[in-house]
């Protein structure tokens, strides 16, 4: 579907990737694996532009194709052979072929369906360097959808983002994720049993089908950290330790993450509810709008629980500041009560010669006495003050 | 007034809610239920768009129905039964019909009412799906509305949103609340006593008169946040406790839940102007701009109690600090004072053969009063700092 | 110039009023009227809309009605009887006729200008609902317009902020001010005197000649709020006290219900400047656009000061900081000097029997020479600290 | 160029300013000298709009007015006397005339210019009224320019902007200063030798020219504010003392002021942009995107300087609870090395008869060994916790 | 391809420059090296427009000139004496001519070459004047572009941001880099070997390679600012001392350096894109909004890197208040168990004649037991606290 030009230019993507591949070794590479808050990683300086480099960790031993192609009547699901063609796409209005990429190391890969498919270069670059920001493009005869899968991992505490890729043009769809995930499985079971309109629409609304889904799957993350906020914030209140903090600022971070995958959410079903027919039928974008406002919802949440961490902190240095003032309460009555108590057993103990005091008899219990008031007198200030 | 198609795949539901009503023991929906930050549950992943999930608490024994038609002479009132459909929609132009849903756990009944009235199954499962942020979405021949209820839990300390939905067409509006409440009361009572314009003018008059209801009573919430608010700013001044930050991060808390409803709205009665005739007439547009204006005030005065609740952690510090510093200068004072003393009578304790001062007769006064004028020397010197 | 059944609408304020006038013993009314923060009350929930209710305080004894008619070369002011009709308007080009409401408590009086002069019932609930936001609305034959005028209190320690509401028709101008005020009296001067433009001119030019005078007057609270932050400034850079901060929470609050009155002007002007001839002349604009500017000048300063009046919570913390920290050095200081010579002082104090060092004449003056040695050496470290 | 009945406006000055011109004792207008923060003071309430007053303090002795009249081949200079007209503006396209007034406290030789030059009273209302915000406003035959011309005083700690107003027609220039400044110096220089374009153009150029060189001076400002800032944020890092925060704060402010003259700026020269011929020739407009870009830096920049002192207050605070921390960690080592001691000493100086220890003979070694070690174990105690 | 009295006005600067160049002396200009944080330099004030003045330090000895000229068959290199001339430019079409420039204190030579090449006089200077925003001014028949290159200097801790300046017109590219760097390599490279299309494409491609080349410079940065922030985040909360505050601000600093050579990224693209035929084939623009999205990327991460290090702050301040507590807890313990202790000691040292208890033989156990049990009480009452 494009020029000849450009399917040589794409052509030699595979000489250029022969050196790259390996790269896997790069200390940039490395580093990038590394880092969670910069994802998108910079390719090597200098390379063409649709160069195809996998820039994600490797997150399968082998990738994996299937295949689903599907009609009002009919399904057929296929696991494809990594080294044979996709096959020959569907008329649109007969049927709409899935086909769903798990694994994006195998650069070569992802190079031979993009010609296969006659997709843009840059888009097949974009698939494969991952940490894009979630986006809509539109291509003369596809659109390409950059969306983020958001997972727990470390038991609820990190937020991991995978991208998913979605190019998607009449009568098919290739969807490409970094790792198998079970997102789309019940999707594909609403496909095999023929319920509801989806089998007989295109794919403009198996896209939609799939967005939501990631989009629901956005909501389970924000629920969990949504939780964790109200724990953390009873901790707070309770409880404060100096690890409290530490969970906070994590927690923080977690959001920041969250939140950098959902804003551009609203851009890019705002984009998707402009592409013209025949790309996206008038009929999906009613169901868009719905995803549209889901995605308010998501950015409402995330930032109503940025907020209530950011007041955390106040809380939480408030009770710090009253512990320390607790402390010092002990402190200073333990002191002002017997320091001068002491100081008054020192007078008394010093060994002058000429101390008329020391011979009468009632000095010894009348300084006692004296002891005695002061520090009821001093323990009296002090609850005046409201200390005790 | 929908295709046949669309009315198979709303009718699709049944089938698909009979595993989901039960769905209440679901884990998900347990912390739907403890979480109010965020509220919007996901669905069961990959539910076909339409599908109607009740996400909130049930807060009603038995769902009821309420029908109300009215004409400019004349108003019928009646209970529902759940079974029976709800009859035909009056003429528009000849009278109105408004049907009130209290409780929305049962979605057989919410899908059925759809179905019954033609409304788009995606507006029916926001209905059942609470958490919507307020907005309104047009349909062919209906608009669908949705508006959060508040109110004041526990005390005035907290604020519950819950989720009102009016679908409005042309002759008739039903209107879906989450539990019974009164804020409609006054709204049936002008009805009934067929006082002003109500009567005589059309459904989307209705609507413009229930939403002006919930603006007002944000309005009574927002005023009980504003006394909350003085009274913790005299605390934070007066008589700051441990306690206090507490409160006063909680009230954030409160008006950061609020300000979510609230920002919305005015979104939403934008949208609602630019709504053309004949879902909603011009001139019941020039009542919509008085609740616009509302929504406007609403949010300002929003934002002003955030900034000063945002404030009060600044006071409260402050406060913090100079009792800290108070019980310092007591510490400082009363150390300064006696260890230098107890020093010097600690000096004259000693027990060294050749101490020449212990046998004169004048030494043991004369420490006495050495002792005494430093003491005051020090005295003077906290004086002179300004610390007594 | 109504139609008759919105007449018939408004004629039914009467009826509804009976029982709202006494309602101002309702208890939420009484809030309403503590809390400056929330000043928009909540009409009772579900009055028809168009209903007029005096929501803020009764300022005055008895509402006052003052007309003022003028023409190029005449001028007639008459103070009018409550009870009569205000009297015919002038042919626009023929006159202008001003008539000025001192008191809003009136709602009856209110209701029957509106009714005279045929004002939108929305216009005229919005002139007895206090609180309203600055704004301008444009009715078919009026412009209803809300802007604030702002006083000082106690002392010029707190702003409070007035409604003036001002309906603008062809050829007159119905201010309402919720108590008497002399903001206006210098227009009121100019008019007897016939200097200017002013008498020549048509009721849009009156509306912005009173917005002018309005917007002034907000200058002059805004130089009372500069002065009061530039002596603050001071007051906690060389003295700052525990009252400090509440000072600069005090005016800080001030200083955001300035902000809520004087961010919205903008807009109003800007629609000012958008309404079409005939009911503002384009030789008015020109210098609707002087105000336009005033406005933006004013909000360029609130937020100035806003900035200025934050900045100082640092300033106070780092003093209160500095503070402490001396104090804390003064302890320090004390203590380490004396408390090891204490020790010293003790360890000569023990009974043992067998302390050769006591018999030895030197020991005594080596002691002491010791002593004086270590608190010397001890006041060096903390001069090399840079403590002392 | 104006109607008479404007005309008349305009001489009307004359009669009202003869009570204003005194004026300079009413107490508002002293605070208005002392106020730096909010600089455009009020006029009299409800004097008549184009009434020309001077706000600001009188900064020359005499006004001086000079006129310089070029084309490409000549130029001549003179310094005008007051009391005469300023003579006939060239034909455009043969020559620009330059008037430049420095002083504004005479405002009757304001108004007459602006009476001569057929200017519009709001602006010579402007001009005289200093304060105000940079801004263009279109008149129909000239343009008004506010611009702020920045200089620092106090030994370069304090910013004073001082307004600059350009009354731009075709054919001439007139501009007005509070006081006289070299800025337009080099502009003078340019004219005089005759090199590059400026003589061969028109007014509008000798606009950018000037505003390009008042842009100029706004960068210098802003170097040494950066400067300042660098100088500071080294002192807060190396020897941060309690006037560092003061400075900190000072700098803050003088951002702020800067800040205030800065923003608007970019709206300026944008709607400068959109003035269409003869007002502005198109070839103007390339230089003025010119100062279009500088505009954008010097908010870039002056948003960077203030981001960094906020940044300045964290780093501050920290140092001086790290400052405080030590403080108390050599509190706490010696009193927790001696205070035990202290006791031990105090043990064995109590005067009981039977204490069988005092008379072992290596009692006393033993207990000062005994002391010894357990200071010691403190120590190690600290140094194991990091103290020291 | 400029009139002749633009090339008139272009000759001049030789004249003007004679006396800028020793400028360097001039004390403006040593600031503005020291400055990192205002870069962009006042002209000397009132220079004419179109003066080209170098702002920045002279980076090379010598300024560089190499030559690319490429067609889709053939490529020439060479390396050009500054004192000739650049030779013809190739017909747009039949091949491209990239100029390099590397050094620009030689502004004889800019001004030259500007000349020669037709260029803005206005878009010489920025070249010169380094430090501006990055930007894109389209001209008649060329675009200039100005880019930010960045570098990590000092060990990786500071960001030095170059300016590139790119002149673009049909067939030709001059490029001005302030050093020589090896970002660009790469793009030769490609010419070299003749991969892809970058050799049959025209200049405007190989201006978005060349910035697509500097975006993806940005990246290694960013993502060394990314580890580095990770880096202190581990500090921060296992180690934090007194100097990771300092870190996190110069962090900081390096993060608003960054940023504001990134934002302006956005609106540079945006204009590319919108740059019509012949400058800027469609073809390009699918390429463009490639390097669009890198540019939000960016965006993003800054504002996520921004908004963690401003994070690290509480958790620093929390951190240094919680060892604090630790350290007052130390001290109000050893002072609370020691002080009363010392207090009894004393009483028993007193020298009184008549003390019964001295006498008895159980007093001195009795005594030690009491002061054992009470410091045992003590410490029972701070474990009760959880002190210790």
């Amino acid at each position: 579907m494009h020029s000849d030009a450009e399917r040589i230019e794409a052509g030699s993507h595979h000489t250029s990737l022969a050196g790259l591949v390996d790269g896997a070794l790069h200390p940039l590479h490395q580093l990038r694996v590394m880092g969670r808050l910069v994802r998108r990683a910079a390719k090597r300086p200098g390379t063409a532009p649709g160069t195809v480099v996998h820039t994600g960790a490797r997150r399968v031993e082998e990738a994996r194709v299937t295949v689903i192609r599907y009609a009002s009547d009919s399904i057929i699901e296929e696991s494809r052979d990594l080294a044979h063609p996709i096959g020959a796409v569907p008329d649109p209005g007969s049927g709409v072929m899935w086909v769903n990429v798990e694994g994006l190391h195998d650069v070569g890969l992802l190079a031979r369906i993009g010609e296969e498919m006659g997709f843009h270069p840059l888009a097949i670059e974009d698939v494969a360097n991952v940490g894009q920001r979630p986006k809509l493009e539109e291509y003369e005869d596809h659109l390409f959808i950059v969306v983020h899968m958001l997972r727990l991992e470390h038991g609820g505490l990190r937020v991991r983002d995978e991208q998913v890729s979605l190019l998607v043009g009449p009568g098919y769809l290739v969807s490409f994720q970094e790792a198998p995930g079970d997102v789309f499985d019940p999707v594909r079971e609403r496909l095999r049993s023929g319920k509801g309109k989806i089998r007989g629409r295109g794919s403009d609304y198996l896209a939609y089908t799939l967005i939501d889904a990631l989009v629901d799957s956005c909501f389970h993350v924000l629920e969990a950290l949504g939780e964790r906020t109200e724990q953390l914030e009873e901790e707070v209140m309770d409880r404060p330790s100096g690890d409290t903090m530490r969970s906070v600022h994590e927690l923080k971070r977690e959001i920041l993450v969250l939140r950098r995958s959902v804003w551009p959410l609203r851009d890019l079903i705002n984009s998707f509810l402009r592409v013209e027919e025949p790309l996206v039928q008038d009929s999906t974008k009613l169901f868009l709008r719905d995803v549209h406002d889901h995605s308010y919802q998501l950015i409402d949440t995330v930032e109503v629980l940025r907020d209530i961490t950011s007041g955390m902190r106040d809380l939480y240095l408030s009770s710090v500041s009253n512990r320390m003032n607790e402390i010092m309460k002990v402190l200073t009555i333990m002191a002002s009560i017997f320091i001068p108590l002491t100081f008054v057993a020192g007078v008394y103990g010093m060994n002058f010669e000429y101390m008329p005091e020391l011979e009468v008899w009632w000095a010894y219990p009348g300084v006692l006495l004296f002891m005695l008031a002061s520090a009821l007198g001093m323990l009296g200030v002090f609850r005046r003050k409201g200390w005790i």
